[in-house]
This record gives C-alpha cells, structure tokens and sequence, in this order.
C-alpha cells in the first residue's frame, strides 16, 4: 500500500493529513511540489480539479484537502460512532475552514497588518473561544473533542493551533491570546504532542514553512 | 420532531436543505430571518458560531450548511454505502463550496462583470465540465451522482445548477452554457425535477431571491 501525498511545501492545506499519517505511524512518500514545477504538472491534468493536494492511497487519486484528511482518519479508524458525533466533528472542521479562509486570504494578499490585527485582537480570541468551548463540551475539555478517541476534529484543530500560534517561535508571541481565551486547548495541544513522539518527531524535523 | 430552518431569504447556503426537507416530504419551519432582525439576534448568542443557517432538529441546534445538509441527509437515508463513495459525495460537495465562495465574493463585492465574465467563459464552462465527468463515472450519466440512490451529492449540485443557471429566467441567457459543457448534468436536473413534485411545487412558488 503505497501512499504518496502530493502538496506544495506549505502547511496551509496538506499538513493536517501529514500529522495524520505520522500519528499513525503510516509510511508515505511527502512530494512537495515546488512552484516552479506546478504549472505544468497542472496543466498535464494530473489533478482532477486541477488543484493540490492530491493523495494516491489505495489505487485513487484523492482531492479535496478535507476528504483526504475525513479518508485517512476512516481508513486508520479514527472516526466518530454516530451522526451526532459525526455532527460535532465536522462542524468544528468546517469552523477551522472558515478561519483558514480568513487567514488565508490575508497572508496571500499580504494584508499583514491586518492579520495581526485579526490575530491578536479581533477574530482570533473570539474564534478560541468557540473552539475552547467546544472542547469543554467533552470530558470537561480533558479529552479529544468529540467521543472517547480521536478523530478528524482533532487532527484538524491540532494542526491549526500549533502551525499558527506555536511552531517556529510562535509560542511567544501568542503564549497569552492562547492562555487567555482557551487554556484547554492549549493543553489539548501539549497533550496530542506527549501522546505521539512520532508526531513530536515529525514536527521538529520538517521544513519550516511560512504558512 | 418539530424542525426549523433559520436562514436569511436567499437560497445560498440554506437552500440545499431547504429542497432535502420538500424532497422528503418532511414538515419544517423556514424561518426566513431578516436583515433588519440579524443583528440583535446574532447579539443574543442564538447561534454557536454567530452565523446561520441554523437548524433546530433532534433537540439540537445544528449549524454550519454543510453538516445541516449532511445530518439531513444522514436522518432520512440518502447516504453512499462505503468510504470511497462518501469520498466522491464530498468531494463534489466541496467542489460546489469553491464555486458558491467564488461567485458569491463576486456578488457581494458587486463586481457584476467579472461574474458575469466567468458564468459564461471561464470559470462555470470549465467547473461543468469536471462536473459533468463526475456524473458521467455513474451509471454513463444517466442515474444519481454516487451509487444508486440520492446523496447529498445530487440535492447540492441540483440546487447550484437549477438556482445559478435556471431559475428566474437564467434558462434563456444560460441554455447554451449548459448544454454545451454539461449535457448529462442538464438532464439530471430534469430528471430530478420530474421525480419529485413536491421539489418541483416548493421551486415554483418559493420566495424569489437575488442569490
């Protein structure tokens, strides 16, 4: 069963399917396309809506960052056990979607005073706080997010917490928006990363990237 | 099981659920909340996320209109039976997520000519065609989008398709466009239309709406 994901050298939208995989202890191959060498891998239709990443697991070529990372978690079981479960994983997915958008839009249109702004001050906290809340809503915020397992939910929310408020001397910077507005999370976080060296392994091996 | 649907008097992202609740025949509330009524209720903490549509069901109040339409969905049946088809189920939903966030920035910023640009030349030509191949993988194009029943596959297309390009007298300006990049995906509509009148009745006396 070979496994080659096929992504950018960014975080952004393939690193939450990259964690999964080194959770799990999964072999794969990291393909990190330059952006010299897209546009012609692009062209070549290599990617059904022309768009990375893509995963080639199990004789399909996978797209959709999000139906990657839902895939892998059925495939290594990592999944919730009824539709209300079902519910609150995905609805907390799709929050971190909005706040990638939003982030997003803001770095690659280097709006950066704005997105510090947004960081620090407005949309941020506000945003913690739902995500905290959501987590309390479990086990007192002493578990994962949903249920007694992992799943997706916490793969996604792991990754959007460490990347943008902890690695590459983030921590400093954002150690009391965290604190302040969702020390639970900020736990969780701490938690996820003891839980899985592998995980720790990867995290202070990889190519740093800015987003 | 009393439902109600919270959402603003625009199709967008409430009406996918909208036409899954008259396809199944099941009695809901469509709250239809105004702009005027918005702030004070978004204030009063109403919604998780501050967002709608918001949807009470099961004793719960569902948000995000991807995990309402998929609860749905999941409630009255129309599900895929394995992991791969639930990949090609959210696969293409997530598809119609990139094209509903492109042509609604577009149509929010007011910038009425670029969408109108890419409807009829760039960016709709090319999104029905990779639309159309997905259909076209099923059963030669000639039955549902995934397996052998509805999933939320069909009720979200149909409903990009019929409200982007049909209804409201879009038919004329984009017949040609559609017959042109996706003549099986023209024929789905229709199909799905003729199988259920109660859709067809909701859709003929529902509210009009600009988006």
């Amino acid at each position: 069963m070979a496994i080659t994901l096929h992504y950018f050298d960014l975080y952004a939208r393939g690193e939450t399917s990259r964690i999964i995989l080194h959770y799990n202890g999964t072999e794969f191959t990291d393909n990190r396309v330059s952006f010299e060498q897209w546009p012609d891998l692009r062209d070549s239709g290599f990617s059904e809506f022309s768009e990375l990443p893509l995963m080639e697991i199990d004789n399909l070529k996978l797209v959709q960052s999000h139906c990657i990372s839902r895939y892998l978690c059925q495939k290594f079981g990592y999944v919730p056990k009824t539709y209300i479960e079902e519910y609150y994983v995905e609805s907390i997915c799709d929050l971190k979607e909005d706040i990638y958008r939003h982030f997003a839009n803001l770095t690659f249109s280097g709006n950066l005073e704005q997105l510090e702004e947004d960081m620090q001050e407005i949309a941020m906290p506000w945003w913690l706080r739902k995500i905290e809340a959501r987590l309390v809503r479990n086990q007192n915020g002493d578990g994962w997010f949903v249920g007694s397992n992992p799943t997706r939910a916490d793969f996604e929310i792991f990754q959007l917490i460490y990347d943008y408020l902890i690695c590459n001397g983030k921590e400093s910077t954002y150690k009391v928006l965290l604190e302040t507005n969702a020390p639970k999370v900020k736990a969780f976080v701490q938690r996820f990363l003891d839980s899985s060296p592998r995980v720790a392994e990867y995290l202070s091996t990889r190519p740093i990237c800015f987003f």
